[in-house]
């Protein structure tokens, strides 16, 4: 107790009243932003520099502290949040440099504080994009992407988190730094460490700043929605897409009816602009760096095919930006939908595409079996095989009882049978240590426990991630 | 060494006559194919599964001796060779299984001893490709370029072999087995081994099998050589096709002028389409997935910007697949007519293509001053600024003396300290471990020791490969 009066007294110094928060001034920081999970700490450190934050991580390494470092707070597995009561919360939040991008290189130097829509936002007037983007990019930082190797919307054509980074910097359990702010793709000297750190959830140590990968602002952008009457449907017009528009696909975006409707429902300002509902929808988006790509007769074309296939009923493309963000909105707002439909239980899975329509259909008769009338809301990346399976309890219940983590275990394991994972683009944070040890060998639990071991030997940097205390 | 011979009968045993090799029989595996490096084996292990992979490498960690995983024998730092006599070399080139293609998820499942140029083959039929291209395609086996993190000709487009891996199958140093085969990318269930074990140059273990990505075989292509009077203009015409031709840019290396006349004078079968020469050579491929994209006429709008602007002095376009070979066997010959030239030393770094200028400058004065006369021949992978600055002796002189180290060394650090790397995809090997201890933090080797002691404690597998012995 002394010890931790002391660390507190010292981190008070060392950051200012803005710079250490207690008491009630560290509420906010201390549960997730679904209140599920989190314990008091013993305060929220703000620092504003990497100096800050090794000084932060080593004072806490000198009094054996546990230390959980928090970006956005948008995380849905608790990977941000203290495990225990006590530690120290290390939010990235004041560190929001963004450097100029270089537009020959095409890359950025941030800071791990760094807004995901603030980094849109300054790319606009250079002709470059950032290509990462999902849900939460108005709060979710930099950092915590980094840290739980992000993946969203259009990762099928630009790779997840892991592969935007060309270098990082990273406050190691000791407070040492290490610097591997390279700016090139091309780095084989030794292990591939900025692969390692990205998606370590914090349990290695403490990113404060990357360099990421840019790429020319499109040109040329089509957009539409379709109506599709079954999940092989869906398949063979996706196999379809990438045949005839493989690079200029960036999303690929499916969704059920049970999904629409609670979206209708429940979120304000949404609109449906077919005529006729159907069991699944699609929403395509292509992008080109040439004007002189036809790509709306790409996109125009597949679809004739598909209609005459069958694959496809009927379909919208939006002809401005303003049709174009209602047809995004239907697809981003499935979550809140759901959300405000009362009581869910989300799952993160992905299969290989070509086993969707098996898993879907495996997925829903087993979750009838666990709870009869339970009612599934699968949606996702169509190109990665990234789908959210997400529960909603029968008409009439207002939950689960006892059976989340009997779900969670049959579907993640059936996944895994397909040739998927039960962990695809949320990481493991604290809700899924569990899972992770009932459906990985011990092999490759072991694995990351010796390199958790040999990095952070003290076990101090947000334990109880990845891997139990 | 009664432990050594009593190993070799196991391991004869085990495997039999055709599975272990010994005396001069494993003569053909001991020398890397520059006969640079390597040191007499034990002998030579030939397992043809998974299984009989797990069964050496328990044997030799039981028995404490040392194993080197080789591949196809085509890397230049000498990390598929013995750093000290009496290891074992375990070859995996009958390990040749290749999977059937998945259409749906484009991902395909290969056995490590998979060379290249065979897998390209495989796929053919199937309407997709495996997009990694290099010069030793015809004998570089899957293992090899996975331990290595092979880049190669289309990195700047497809990614580096990290980023084409969706799933791994290892043999830890204890001769357990990891099998992380799932067969999506997202998976962020935990530390993202399958990224550690590619490019650790078989020092955490042995990989024997992967899932890899696939994409539909592009149905459109388009290919020409221009000539460019200096690097800025290489550079400004680089950004120019980057901006008009982002997604189809498959391809942009460029060479120069000596580079050229080595391999026109040393290389049988060549020719050069052009009438006039120049100081430097880009070669430009596109493909496209969709016929109805006008690729020519995008290339040619390029080319005639870059024309009238003067970054470019002419340029020829290849009608049919047999020019398209003319011209791409210019860039692949650039190192084969530098090594029938005599005496070379390598250099294999990156720099943020946007600094390629400042660098080949700097470059090429600080050889000047360390060897006066020297001559330089940087050639390489525009896009993601991956330069193989190989130099040759002054005219009339045929080594270097005792000054291969400080090139090295001084190439290295200016690479460095530009933002890039003085490995950019050769690896490290044995030739490069000492480079990077001088060139790199002690906070980076630390961490890439501790991680190999955790993995590796007996520091039994290619031991001296990437860190010090």
């Amino acid at each position: 107790m002394i010890m931790m009066k002391h660390l507190a007294q010292k981190l008070a110094e060392l950051l200012g009243p803005i710079g250490w928060l207690s008491g009630a001034d560290a509420a906010g920081y201390s549960r997730d932003w679904l209140n599920r999970y989190g314990e008091p700490p013993l305060g929220v450190a703000r620092p504003t520099s990497t100096a800050e934050v090794a000084a932060v991580v080593a004072a806490c390494h000198d009094a054996g502290v546990p230390l959980t470092p928090q970006g956005g707070n948008t995380g849905l597995c608790g990977a941000a949040m203290l495990g225990k009561p006590g530690g120290v919360i290390l939010s990235l939040s004041r560190m929001t440099k963004i450097g100029r991008p270089d537009r020959a290189a095409e890359n950025i130097e941030v800071e791990a504080g760094v807004v995901l829509a603030a980094l849109h936002e300054a790319l606009n007037a250079h002709g470059l994009i950032f290509p990462l983007h999902l849900g939460a990019e108005g709060s979710a930082q930099i950092g915590g992407l980094i840290g739980t190797n992000a993946g969203g919307n259009h990762a099928l054509r630009y790779g997840m988190m892991q592969d935007l980074i060309l270098g990082l910097e990273v406050v190691l359990p000791d407070g040492r730094v290490w610097n591997g702010l390279r700016a090139v793709q091309k780095d084989n000297s030794g292990y591939q460490l900025r692969r390692l750190f990205c998606g370590a959830e914090g349990t290695l140590g403490v990113v404060t700043r990357a360099v990421l990968k840019l790429y020319p602002a499109p040109r040329n952008r089509a957009t539409a929605l379709l109506t599709i009457p079954d999940v092989s449907s869906l398949l063979a017009f996706g196999k379809r897409l990438r045949a005839d528009a493989c690079e200029f696909i960036s999303g690929m975006e499916f969704f059920c009816d049970f999904g629409l409707d609670m979206a209708l429902r429940h979120v304000h300002g949404l609109s449906y602009p077919l005529q006729e509902r159907a069991p699944w929808y699609l929403l395509v988006e292509m992008t080109a760096g040439s004007a002189l790509v036809p790509l709306e007769q790409i996109l125009e074309a597949a679809l004739a095919d598909g209609l005459e296939s069958g694959e496809v009923l009927d379909g919208v493309v939006a002809v401005n930006d303003t049709q174009r963000a209602t047809l995004w909105r239907l697809r981003e707002e499935q979550p809140e939908g759901q959300r405000l439909e009362g009581t869910q239980l989300k799952h993160d899975v992905s299969v290989p595409p070509g086993r969707l329509a098996e898993f879907i259909e495996q997925a829903s008769v087993l979750c009838g079996r666990v709870l009869p009338g339970v009612r599934v809301n699968p949606f996702g990346h169509l190109g990665d095989g990234n789908t959210h399976f997400n529960l909603t309890p029968p008409l009439g219940q207002s939950g689960f009882g006892e059976l989340a983590s009997e779900f969670a275990q049959r579907i993640g394991a059936l996944a895994g049978s397909l040739g998927g994972s039960f962990a695809a683009e949320h990481g493991l944070g604290r809700s899924k240590v569990s899972l992770a040890d009932a459906l990985r060998s011990p092999e490759e639990r072991s694995l990351m426990a010796a390199i958790k071991q040999a990095i952070d030997p003290g076990n101090l940097m947000n334990p109880g991630a990845v891997l139990h205390q």
